[in-house]
């Protein structure tokens, strides 16, 4: 524990996130909409004024967790003024004590996006500037997609998979997986050896200077956890991610002291005060707040801003399906302290029961052109959401 | 971080708790149910050989989070040997890691009760002996109830209603309320001074020999806390519970440190790692897993045995309303290093409908005598719910 590293965080996340000059007059939230078609949910805000903001909700958690959104956030943000979207999520957040976790953020989550859509939509401007300032108008994508082929296929028929992808968006980074990734430390790989080989095969196949980074999803036991990160030493990877179970901090610590390769993590973390100990004790290099399980951009901002403060570096998480992709440009697009590589699982806009989100964006086609995608331009979220396959989602009971 | 103290606290956690020596037979878990009416839920579990085993749900929090007992926990159990109990929470429990937080431990406490109600029934022995050895057939209770009155209505006032429960239950010791309870170490009380007012009023009323504690939830900074408890100090208070926030795990050692009174917390903590901490650094000398919050009573136990290691006492939380009083006395009955008092919120066995949970106790009245409430005798939980009131809820669609 370091107190003054402590006091400069504390500063850092005092200063207000939303660039309430925006918007002169006050945008009073006059309804809060939950839509469900089956496993699928969609939320939409109105202003009194008239001013919308649709957004889509995570692919597989927003079915575990959604009551807590009919019953609790809609009557908290019910005619509050969203220009007090920190002081609303700040409250929100921390004082409902019983509901926290990542199935809670990832209901404030998307109701945040879509206030973030309508606000963009008021100011004329993308949700990302409506937070930042355009730090990156170019996102590189690293591939974290095919979790369970890297780990369930023959080594050579994932990274065959995988560098099918690379060819398509022209990547420039890749992450691998190793261990089972059962979070229970449990040191048992899917067949003796397996991710050994797959290191050393994927370090043969796309060459000495590709960047490689690889995923343990809290495979490990503290002594697994070296003795594997050695290998990944001596394969130069670019980091090593969570090679024991999430919440196990004083343990990840003391893989990252015996580590001379950086080390990635923390996107199971759902409490501010959890990121201020992960930038403060420099847990990881790079700190990767999930957009959705972390509850929002907002938050995510005053991640980045104390790991900006900490001389970190952030790569924020984002689930593969849905329009997770759209959320991860518009904040890394205003995130201090960027990583080079972002998460990017593909344009794969499938909603859980299967159908494509019928999307079109409003400024310019979303594409990986060399591994890099440009931010997105039109207001709000920047996407127009079919209203037909709107239409197809009613109001949803608790 | 304490390596050794850490070291014998992984050697605790790798005991066995239920006592699988009771059940020869595998017990097949046939069928697993989630009733419902309204904002009201229960559980029952059914073997292949035709045991039942039915527990209430969570006064307030079953109706946030219920879609994932559907989707996520009724498939897992459904089919599974309840022999294997240890093994099945911990799976469940540590490697879904995004559905983790006290939401989903509610809905995985409310069916692990029903499954010790029916092996317990299978046993005919009360839930408790299943999984410990009866250590404290007498329960002696605290007065935890009335929180909001506390904090809101005028200290006279709202002593003068817990000085009714006292007469009512004679219990021997009261805990009272600090600051806001708002979680967000605001520092801001209802009133200024007033819980001062409170502290120093009650321990005029209950006099110098009357065991009082008292809750902050979250209301205080480091500092204020400090300053609060010297004022406890002062007035001889048997334990200071939360007055941090929370998480606040660092915070909350620095308060204790400054404490010469003993610190109570931990209701909120969902991870058996968080408590593994909480235990090995002393950060609490009372620890208080809540036995919904915390996903049950197996995993309470394996609190209760870390605590016994590291010399410190466990007073298990529970939520007033539902069958709340009868989970904790199984509990504490079995319970090693328990505390000399055990938080009670009187015998309110409405459901959040307003209905009074018709319950039959199968081994004597729930009555406190002195301050004092027998363990529960009948087998499984010891009660007989009302099948026709068990008939007014249905099957839980998600």
């Amino acid at each position: 524990m370091n107190p003054e590293q402590y006091e400069i965080l504390d500063r850092v996340l005092e200063q207000p996130v939303l660039k309430r000059y925006l918007f002169p007059d006050p945008v009073v939230i006059e309804s809060v909409e939950l839509l469900r078609d089956r496993k699928s949910f969609i939320c939409r805000v109105r202003s009194s004024d008239g001013a919308e903001g649709v957004s889509i909700g995570h692919p597989f958690i927003s079915l575990e967790s959604y009551p807590v959104f009919v019953n609790a956030l809609i009557p908290f943000f019910t005619g509050k003024d969203a220009r007090d979207l920190d002081a609303l999520l700040h409250e929100v957040a921390e004082s409902q004590v019983k509901k926290q976790g990542v199935p809670f953020c990832v209901q404030l989550a998307t109701l945040e996006f879509a206030i973030l859509d309508m606000l963009g939509n008021i100011a004329e401007k993308p949700a990302g500037l409506v937070i930042g300032d355009l730090l990156n108008p170019e996102v590189d994508i690293y591939l974290g997609h095919l979790l369970p082929q890297l780990r369930n296929l023959e080594p050579e028929v994932s990274l065959g998979m995988m560098d099918e992808s690379r060819i398509e968006t022209q990547a420039k980074a890749i992450k691998l997986r190793a261990g089972r990734g059962d979070n229970l430390a449990s040191d048992i790989d899917n067949a003796p050896g397996r991710t050994e080989k797959l290191i050393r095969m994927a370090r043969e196949k796309f060459g000495d200077d590709y960047v490689l980074m690889i995923d343990g999803n809290g495979s490990y036991s503290v002594d697994e956890a070296i003795r594997i990160g050695k290998i990944l030493e001596e394969h130069n990877f670019y980091w090593y991610e969570e090679p024991v179970p999430w919440d196990w901090y004083e343990e990840q610590k003391i893989v990252e002291q015996a580590m001379n390769i950086p080390m990635a993590g923390g996107e199971e973390e759902f409490g501010m005060h959890g990121f201020r100990y992960l930038a403060g004790n420099e847990v990881f290099q790079f700190l990767q707040p999930d957009i959705f399980y972390f509850g929002g951009m907002v938050r995510t901002m005053k991640v980045a801003r104390m790991v900006e403060a900490a001389g970190l570096q952030i790569s924020p998480h984002i689930s593969g399906g849905g329009l997770g992709f759209l959320y991860m440009l518009h904040m890394v697009s205003v995130c201090p302290a960027a990583a080079e590589y972002h998460e990017f699982k593909m344009f794969s806009t499938k909603d859980p029961n299967g159908t494509i989100i019928p999307v079109e964006s409003k400024g310019g086609p979303f594409e990986s052109v060399g591994g890099t995608i440009r931010a997105p331009k039109g207001s709000g979220l920047g996407v127009i959401i079919d209203p037909d396959y709107i239409k197809t989602h009613t109001t949803c009971a608790n």
